[in-house]
């Protein structure tokens, strides 16, 4: 394949697009810029609607027009679906946006400090332009927390085809199947249904394996009296799902059906918990508490979740101590898991969406039951 | 899945990654470092054979023990696969091994300043440690371009597995066939051929598509009279392979007949001038001669190809006037394209590794037939 890499799309929301740009103008005027340089993929896909590997999006703090910079590639989509955007066409696209920036007289221009390397920052700080960069900060993010309800019907299309596709190959898991087998499977029912592909390498551990929370799937093949935890979600239009349910192949355990139990009350908990005005940190405290009474505290070693949209993972994290509130908009997933060293483990895991009110419940997008079932 | 990502792996060549850094050891001294801190996911795995989405090596220029972080989800991998460094297992591996290299007295520390973000380096340049931070510029990516034989091999059954799926799927190259379908077939072929997956998004482009050499697979059916342009790769064990081939849906018009012979001509071409010695600007130049003189210059927009091993593009680039030349043992790829612009295209591709001796020719590991297959 020539250089470099592949892979373009377009979001039909020019509106939306729009909105999200002027929310974002008085952060830029805060960080001290007269216009802010968005570099990385999913703010600018965010800002524009443009999916591309190689574009930067200048919006000044003034309210004047924005700069979408491109290359050929994406020439066609950037002109079709930004048409209330100046664009630029170009193989370096921030070197084409600082040159921009100063014949606009927007000397100070603020940056992601968080996606831009030193190396190109030097490039950028010493070039002819004499731009002044300050940090952004994580602004574009923080409004990526709360999304439109465009957003939330891709997040909850790419949940039903998550659940739709474990329900597909529910019928592997028996003795004799590979872990690996379940996981290439699952993750060709979601795009046969629809989705763009996995949201992220889909896991499936089984047996011992299900002790480590991230296990790559492998050669192992389900045995009888084994827990399997099987962690996917599809990507749609951009937007990620993400889910987790563990199965029993055989009747299980009394320490099997005991872990599962105490993961359950955990996770209902957590969504019963999760709403509009919550600290993260109370919310991760609240599952967390139902699995140290139960004496399992040591062995939920990871936060019990975090938001999801143009990426798999993004703020507001839940868990590791991290500040933030729940709000109304706001899609997390609740997955607390017990690992027990050499034995097995479980974790359930749903995407849900805060709604307003602190009465308001949250609105769950995965719906494949939660009750343990046994295979 | 909780936080972070998954995916880890472990090449079973410790040997070979004490020799890579023997060979990097000098090129920290030679930027005025006490160690090199290295942050690049790929050159972490080639310096230690650990792959890993959260691993850092700190490699002392005085040939003492290095020093290789991860977190707890690839303790066993590294502790099985790195017997001969140390190990700091951390959640926050870049501030660990700053900790590590003040402790050792090792004040000045050479970073990758390609893949650092401005907001880490900001965090350990002002961090309690007191490291002073120099740029260790390209050094690993260089050591990278020229591969140990048993890299090759690696490379050479990826591109083994990327024409046996091709030829699975040809019976697909037919009317009514979507380039989508084509492409998700021809990567699950590759899986069930032991790729680990697709060494990137697969392109097939047919129709005036073909004059997009990026174009993003779509719905859009085969008809007869269309060139279909299939871009292909598998990865195995890390590596990868690199393939393009353009087939005709029925009799090829004179037209189409005619850019393919140029593109097929200017490839060969290319192909034998691969070798030993040759600067990448004139390996550039002797297939854009080739497609000049037929008078389409202006329609092969792209470079003649790049290196390839544990990244799809790396070290060397061919074309765009970048520096570098070819030397033994060098994996690139040779891929011309002419494509006109509303009426299609076509683009031929070889990955190739270049042999010692500039009387050699350079040995091709894909070996799909480069003659025009009219389906």
């Amino acid at each position: 394949m020539p250089r470099p890499g592949a892979g373009h799309n377009l979001d039909g929301m020019p509106a939306a697009h729009a909105v999200r740009r002027a929310r974002l103008q008085p952060l830029v005027a805060a960080a001290g810029a007269d216009a802010a340089l968005i570099t990385t993929g999913v703010n600018v896909r965010y800002l524009t609607g443009l999916a591309s590997s190689n574009a930067a999006l200048l919006l000044p703090a003034d309210g004047s027009r924005a700069v979408l910079a491109t290359d050929t590639r994406y020439e066609l989509p950037a002109r079709a679906g930004c048409p209330d955007l100046d664009l630029v066409i170009d193989r370096f696209i921030e070197p084409a946006l600082a040159a921009w920036a100063a014949r606009a007289g927007w000397g100070t221009v603020a940056f992601e400090a968080q996606e831009m390397t030193v190396e190109r920052h030097l490039e950028l700080a010493s070039g002819p332009d004499g731009l002044i960069l300050v940090p952004l900060g994580h602004a574009v993010e923080q409004l990526r927390t709360v999304k439109d309800e465009a957003e939330i019907a891709l997040i909850a299309r790419a949940c039903e085809i998550t659940g739709q596709a474990l329900e597909q190959v529910r019928p592997l898991l028996r003795p004799g199947t590979t872990e690996r087998h379940l996981a290439v499977m699952l993750e060709r029912a979601m795009t046969d249904l629809g989705a763009e592909g996995p949201a992220f390498d889909t896991i499936v551990a089984s047996g011992p394996n299900g002790a480590v929370p991230h296990h790559v799937p492998g050669r192992r093949e389900f045995a009888a009296g084994d827990l399997v935890t099987v962690d996917c979600g599809a990507r749609f239009e951009g937007y990620h799902a993400d889910m987790t349910r563990t199965f029993a192949i055989g009747a299980p355990a009394p320490w099997q059906r005991e872990i599962y139990q105490v993961v359950a009350d955990a996770q209902a908990a957590g969504v019963r918990a999760a709403r509009d005005g919550v600290l993260a940190t109370d919310l991760d405290a609240v599952s967390r508490r139902i699995i140290a009474a139960a004496g399992y505290e040591e062995y939920f070693e990871h936060g019990l979740g975090h938001g999801i949209g143009l990426q798999v993972h993004e703020a507001p994290i839940i868990g590791y101590g991290r500040p933030g509130r729940l709000a109304d908009r706001v899609p997390v997933t609740v997955e607390p898991g017990i690992y027990l060293p050499g034995r097995g483990g479980v974790r359930i895991e749903d995407t849900l969406v805060v709604r307003a009110g602190a009465e308001t419940p949250a609105e769950l997008l995965t719906t494949t039951t939660r009750d343990l079932l046994v295979l």
